[in-house]
């Protein structure tokens, strides 16, 4: 089957993808700003760490929010949906033979359909959910496995085009291997994220690339601009 | 329609929650970190500036790029089924057939179903796109719209929580002022987001804010370790 080939990553691929390209852009970009600012790498360490620990607990805190919403939303339009077959029949008769009016079935088809699928309720609601509501039942446990793949990943990106400024006490010598660092990083990363999404992976790439690179040098410009250079 | 009440948001609004999430909870911890480390609030304010400018092209420039990711996929996916269906007739026959039997159709209907929807090829087409592949149409233009929405909202939210490290010199008390307006705004934005998004407000506004305020916390702590503190 040829459907096959349509390159679908899973969710932990998604997860690091989401945690490293901001984790991989945003502390390379703002370390990079504060090195148009200061000329000692010690508080660029500390500003880059913390936004580190900000940045990973927000990202990877909002994806399991957002995977527990997900999941208390798919079991309460569950339970609607159930109470709707039972107590609103006619209407939700009356979904279903709309379903298949607009993918184009003939009247007499949409009838005999949407006979056939209301004898099972299971069925039926699983239908619905579905095709009517647009709503994939979502992984048990997601959420608390996605928060912390996607804070891991933003702190791992983070980390790699920080290290020079751990090391070299010159800020605009750190700032030199921070950017060769970060943007050979981004380019492999963007290779990886094209391949497993299914891109073009040199453009891929590429726009990974840029996107740091001009986030590096909105907040370098920004932090010049500030201090009065 | 009972499922008129089912509050589906605009993409507008999800952009500007997407945006403004992150832009009001990750400046804020920034500057809530190095008010653990510094005393005088200018690093903290070109810190805190920086951060906006690199996180809200990150994002802005992010968001771009998956929109036209989605647009790219969508018309390269929509290419290849009316090549199929010109050339691989039979595959994508069996493929309809097999949707209607996965939703529980007998085998009579699933014959004289897929018969109906494979007459008009644009119909089939739309039907492949959606309900095999699971891929709506993107808007157009959406893409653009969508960089400018989520960069705008991280700055507005960003600048926030800041603004009393403008005004006020002195690192701990700016901290104090700051740590009070962002967790107001960090809860009547948690409210409005739970509104449209269709959440409990209450429990939704008190998530928004502990995220917040762990991400503050967690920075405050890295950056007074790091320090020696």
């Amino acid at each position: 089957m040829h459907h096959e080939h349509h390159l679908k990553s899973s969710d932990t691929i998604k997860d690091i993808v989401i945690g490293m390209a901001d984790g991989l852009t945003v502390p390379f970009a703002l370390a990079a700003g504060l090195s148009g600012a200061v000329d000692t790498t010690s508080i660029i360490v500390i500003a880059g760490i913390a936004e580190i620990a900000a940045g990973s607990i927000a990202m990877g805190l909002g994806g399991y929010l957002a995977g527990k919403t997900e999941q208390d939303h798919y079991n309460s339009e569950k339970k609607r949906e159930y109470y709707e077959i039972e107590h609103l029949k006619h209407l939700e008769i009356e979904e279903t033979k709309e379903f298949f009016a607009n993918i184009g079935l003939s009247e007499e088809l949409q009838e005999k359909a949407t006979a056939e699928i209301s004898q099972d309720k299971d069925k039926w609601v699983d239908f619905m959910m579905r095709y009517e509501l647009g709503l994939e039942e979502p992984h048990s446990n997601a959420a608390t496995k996605s928060a912390i793949t996607i804070g891991l990943s933003y702190i791992a990106g983070g980390i790699i085009p920080l290290s020079p400024y751990l090391l070299i006490p010159n800020a605009s010598t750190a700032l030199n291997y921070s950017c060769i660092i970060a943007l050979i990083c981004l380019f492999v990363f963007g290779y990886f994220k094209s391949k497993v999404t299914g891109q073009p992976v040199w453009s891929g790439a590429l726009k990974v690339t840029i996107t740091g690179a001009l986030a590096a040098g909105a907040a370098f410009g920004m932090a010049r601009l500030i201090n009065g250079h």
